[in-house]
């Protein structure tokens, strides 16, 4: 199963995504969680320590890899059952393997486009078995996805928090997830702090489109200042427990 | 005077954007508002309705006119005092003149590097009176820039939120604005709630980097729901206008 994440910035999209890493790796037995988004910080979120975190070789240097064992030209399938080469880019951590994209630029280097074209080619590459998943964390502009990848992408989860901002950017997520054939798409609302606001989303989307609401936690707010916060366990994880479990039903009721 | 407006997403750049513009379209004749974040709203923070904002022409579809009027080749020097082609871009409103960068794309279609080159260009070229001023906000990313239109920024501000994440990223866009050759660079700390949190900030920058305080405002969270909400106004705008003044001598102390 291949979930992505997407939506606004500061909504708490890591966040999330590092909850559900862990919420499957407590049922299955391999989670690729993939950071996508040169803004955020999924290593830290799923509990690597910064100086662990920055020893991890970037996936887009794998390119250069598998150009040399396989002598240029397209990219061959990744299995990572035959194939160990995949693991010197996975930071392993229980059944989570951890890998990020890119490096961050150097000032009035490139864009992101080699970081994103490689992402396609990866994400279409993977051959997962019934007991692996990959959650991608990716940034609210996914108009770079090929419609090849996208076809991979099982559900889209976009996170939205209680302001018109966010669900703007998560209608223009959705219009550009169908632009690309993907028809599972999902929200997730987080930061929820009254019944208000909860009613404000619900009128916002489709009946069934709101897969699940996080309260606002106060203790995720004052752990950002810590220097190896677990923002995504405690409360949260539990909460994505029911999540899970509405993300499975959904993926394999298709 | 050129200002650029970076930071992660979340933190509350383009309130702190249309906050400043706003303060500026006081004391100044105009003050050219630019949306560079495709992620950002911009229009809405400065009070533009959002069935107006949808018919702004986005600025890189000028560049074809440029072309057509130039003959191709290279950009010319856009002086608005010269030439109106440039106000069929902006929205008008008082003394702001509002301009956004490109269209949100459609899935599958390609990045934002036309539209960044774009941006490159525009900015080298605007030549500016002294009652004049841009205010420019971008994402976090900012390694698209180049280095001549680097030299044209006179101040990047960097919006952080008490949290280690808003804090990292602020370093890196922090390292690439160097890389850019950009000295003058400054903070702006957002959503304070106490004095923990001022203090987690101060020990996290250089003395006299940290340009402002601006408190936690749960009218502005809560606004987040209207249609069309007026964040950058009220207290808002009030503590901004001592920001400004900083900004002044920061820069006319060049």
């Amino acid at each position: 199963m291949k979930l992505a994440i997407s939506g606004k910035g500061g909504v708490g999209k890591t966040t999330i995504a590092a909850a559900l890493v862990k919420s499957f790796a407590e049922t299955h037995q391999t989670v690729y969680a993939i950071d996508a988004d040169p803004d955020a910080c999924l290593a830290a979120a799923v509990g690597i320590p910064g100086d662990e975190a920055a020893n991890i070789k970037p996936v887009v240097e794998m390119r250069d890899k598998i150009r040399a064992v396989s002598g240029g030209g397209a990219f061959y399938v990744l299995n990572p059952k035959l194939d160990d080469s995949i693991d010197d880019y996975c930071h392993a951590r229980g059944n989570i393997r951890f890998m990020r994209m890119g490096d961050v630029k150097k000032g009035g280097s490139e864009c992101y486009c080699r970081e994103n074209t490689f992402l396609s080619a990866l994400l279409s590459s993977l051959l997962l078995d019934k007991d692996e998943v990959v959650v991608m964390d990716m940034g609210a502009g996914i108009e770079h996805l090929s419609r090849g990848t996208a076809r991979g992408v099982d559900l889209m989860l976009v996170v939205v928090e209680p302001s018109r901002n966010s669900i703007n950017t998560a209608r223009n997520v959705m219009s550009m997830a169908q632009d690309l054939g993907i028809n599972n798409i999902k929200i997730i609302a987080n930061k929820i702090r009254s019944d208000k606001e909860k009613e404000f989303i619900e009128k916002s989307f489709q009946p069934g489109e709101v897969l699940g609401f996080l309260a606002f936690n106060n203790t995720i707010w004052e752990s950002g200042m810590e220097p190896d916060s677990n923002a995504a366990g405690g409360e949260l994880l539990v909460g994505m427990r029911e999540v899970r479990e509405k993300i499975l039903r959904e993926v394999g009721g298709q």
